[in-house]
């Protein structure tokens, strides 16, 4: 269904904060990267970690992966959103590939991966909209050019 | 010319018509991916094949290229639409880059690719948009990272 | 701050104007290119060149560029937008890609890079949004497969 020239305002509006989810991350600012996720967000990225289970809060989120990418060059693209405004609610899909240059020493190399985030939004008390729930499912994942998922069994 | 709002409803319609395009292609989502095109679609991919005719028709298209890519992992990403709506009609320009890696036994390896599909696009009798036309030119494209196209002439 | 619906119409012609700044150069439309820049527009690439100097003057940028990478295939990719409309003046950050295939008596190879264009727009006495200056940092810069950016200091 068609949106509506109002609704066009709240996808222009999820679109930059996806923008800045990817900017924020990659340029590594932290503190501004926090405020695109509403307090009690839900991450899923079970072909990443092979955990299915979800992590509740930003905190939780952000505070477990800064020491992990801090130091570590990232580059996050995202492509060809669809998104469905419903008042205070939103769903969305993107598109992604991302490229991790981890150091030397640990023995990771570059990862190289594409996929899609399936989200869902939720306008907050102050107007601003954020995200609620992000799931990171692959096509592909690869390190230093050797296909790590989908997970080769021999 | 600048759009107009009303416009830009349409032109976000478009967009995510060839969002689905380029997801449900790469999920493998067929009996979806069929309702992105007009019935009598026309699609040229001289490029890729060295076969400046015309396909025509959504299901001899389909029919035809599923069985070719329903196994092979496929990534298809799409940016920067220049799209322009004229009534019921709307044309769209988009680079694209797609990845896809064809089996062992094939001897085609991992298959990279850039360039523009040049579209058209209709507005049909339920209201929705979809893909009238669409040709699709490329800049390069690499085989396990050997350029096969432009076409190098020995 | 949310866009107001007018203000959509003028962000929408600025990512058509990107648009355009993108497929144009990687068809070598030197032209019309030139068209999507003010006449006094500001160009900065530090991170590609070692010099901050700012270019002055789309002539002197375009006529410069041009018999560098005329017959150099390109492919640039933009993403993500970050748009803000003040009148007839906005700001935008994009997520960009790279590559460039230098021909094999330059020594130079496959460039391939990401990084962001910081940039503002004028609205110009045509009506016509063109870019005003332009910022491009980087993330990564390799050289078949080699880091070149950022520098790696022995």
């Amino acid at each position: 269904m068609a949106a509506t020239p109002e609704e066009l305002v709240d996808i222009e509006a999820i679109r930059q904060l996806k923008a800045r989810y990817f900017r924020l991350m990659d340029q590594k600012q932290w503190d501004d990267w926090r405020d695109v996720f509403v307090e009690d967000v839900e991450i899923r990225t079970p072909d990443d970690t092979g955990d299915p289970t979800p992590i509740i809060g930003r905190d939780v989120f952000v505070d477990g992966l800064v020491p992990m990418i801090d130091a570590v060059p990232t580059v996050h693209h995202g492509h060809m959103s669809e998104i469905a405004v419903d008042g205070d609610a939103a769903t969305g899909v993107w598109s992604m590939e991302d490229h991790l240059w981890w150091p030397p020493e640990s023995g990771l190399g570059h990862m190289w991966g594409t996929g899609w985030y399936e989200e869902t939004y939720r306008r907050c008390a102050d107007g601003a909209w954020r995200i609620a729930t992000m799931l990171l499912r692959r096509v592909r994942i690869e390190a230093d050019g050797a296909q790590i998922f989908p997970r080769v069994v021999a």
